[in-house]
């Protein structure tokens, strides 16, 4: 990308110098054949069997490169982990861009090479795009939305109406990195030691597939962490969630900081986490294919699903001390632009 | 949505106030069943048979709300047409918004509105989609950012290496009348009896290719107007592209508010308009099958291919005073943020 100083408003205007920053900025780093015939649609190759699962995601976060990912690197993730936990394989994505004018060439090229590393990863590619800029203090320097297209082979069939009373709920690995580093950040405190969760969840989720254990149904706690997931789950499936406090897994740095700016590691965004349910017969056998993976060493399982009594509320934390704490939804917005 | 009268940071937080954003505002208006499970993605049928086209847009246009428009509108049919115009039937669409704190909720309801009477129009289903807020001062109200799927059917192979010497170029209506629009309401000319072309051209593409005519190629000429999508397929297809003056289609008011403005509607953006490119035997059929639609009433042929000779411009205008002046890529930004 050389030359490319500062985003200019004609980067966006559908001219020349948009044409010169796909051709030199965007084509060389994403290296996908099928981005590159610049057409209006990305035609592709006809889908494997099965059923096709679409999603999308706006990332907006603040500050936009942060320990372990950055804007591009995110939104890639989050999407690829939208269609992974919903039993896809991921496929394709595409990535458009709003930048703020004045933007440094330099960070715009951070966010594609996050986008670039982040689908080679996980074995997908951006096929589609589109990059808009807007005045200087019309944006914030640069959001980045993405959607995926993917395929649930036929025989898989996921979702949170298949949970039942007494299924457990493992989870992949420690809770709340992402959110927690991202804050951290917008409070000088890069330094601590923190870093993001964000990866692409597409392998793990494979691995567990593949393990061939009774799989209900599989989520990545994001905005509103755990504790609002496990919310949206026990609103849909009729049932209550009980989560074992002593089992979910919070990293020290993350619990310091997380005490220091006053946050509940529940309910705070994850972005490389799955959480899984899982029929009780099989609950150990799915830890130990979620502990195999690399991604999954620490994983655990954290919560089970109890029949859901009047008047209780849908998630409740046990606590160490062997109390029940009710667990709501996320009321306000304590941690904003995570994501 | 009733009591929904500002945006808030927490409208964007994932907990409380996104679920209640999305169940009063978005569910009733977008009516899809599919959208209403709220799963990570939305998991589809399978398929009909061919390759499946997947594109993406994003919306900063300025003002949000025109004559025959708005944000959430424009959207919509912005993917629907770049899907129709790859050869494909435009089927599941996502829609995502970036908003600004402070936003007006009647105004995002006119947004919603707008993307699902185009979905509606359209006859596609929005299916997933993504809500975020930023601080007051770090957006520009609302920015919209769509994708959407389709499917080409086996046997239609579209593409500007299709485009032989001779082929003919035709316009389906008059030209430049969204972006002449767009920016007449930015200098106070809104009620100047313009009015945008934004629509969603499926319709009209299937009756083209119903049709059975020799169709090379097709496109939408958006950002860069006619004038750059000429010369982005001449570029392509290695030929020289030969306009009419005489027989492109401008509206009388687009020509007057262009010539104040110091604007070449041949740069600016039409957001309903199919150019085709058609055998020369076929020529005058697809110019009556697209006549024959209500959104083609206007249709013109305007243009022809020729082989490219050394030194001279890829797109050239031959102008009612029978002399030939090259059309060059849109250079700067002459019109930001017309959609």
């Amino acid at each position: 990308m050389k030359g490319l100083d500062k985003i200019l408003l004609a980067h966006g205007g559908g001219g020349k110098l948009t044409a010169q920053l796909v051709r030199e900025a965007f084509l060389p780093l994403l290296d996908s054949p099928v981005l590159a015939q610049l057409s209006d649609s990305a035609v592709l190759p006809e889908l494997p069997p099965g059923r096709p699962a679409l999603t999308t995601d706006a990332f907006v976060v603040e500050p936009p490169v942060f320990p372990g990912g950055d804007l591009g690197y995110l939104s890639v993730c989050g999407t690829v982990n939208d269609l992974a936990v919903s039993g896809a394989r991921p496929l394709w994505l595409t990535f458009a861009l709003i930048l703020e004018e004045g933007l440094d060439g330099a960070l715009l090229q951070t966010f594609i090479e996050g986008a670039a590393r982040a689908a080679k990863e996980a074995g997908v590619s951006i096929v589609a795009g589109d990059t808009k800029v807007v005045p200087k203090g019309k944006g914030d320097r640069a959001f980045a939305i993405t959607a995926g297209l993917g395929v649930v082979p036929r025989g898989v069939d996921l979702g949170d109406l298949n949970i039942r009373a007494g299924d457990r709920l493992l989870v992949s690995g420690p809770i709340a990195e992402h959110g927690t580093t991202v804050v951290a950040c917008r409070h000088g405190m890069a330094g601590s030691g923190l870093r993001s969760d964000c990866q692409p969840l597409g392998s793990l989720v494979q691995a567990l597939l593949d393990s061939g254990v009774a799989l209900r149904a599989m989520h990545d706690p994001t905005r509103g962490g755990v504790a609002t997931t496990c919310n949206e789950v026990a609103l849909k499936c009729g049932l209550r969630c009980v989560l074992q406090e002593d089992s979910v897994p919070v990293g020290k740095e993350v619990a310091a900081v997380c005490d220091l700016l006053g946050l509940d590691p529940l309910y705070v965004a994850c972005e490389g986490r799955l959480l899984a349910w899982v029929a009780p017969e099989d609950a150990e056998r799915a830890l130990q294919a979620v502990k195999s993976h690399p991604m999954g060493a620490n994983a655990a399982l954290i919560g089970r699903m109890e029949e859901a009594s009047p008047g209780s509320a849908p998630v409740v934390l046990s606590t160490r001390f062997g109390s029940q704490r009710p667990l709501d939804y996320l009321s306000g917005s304590d941690v904003p632009r995570i994501c």
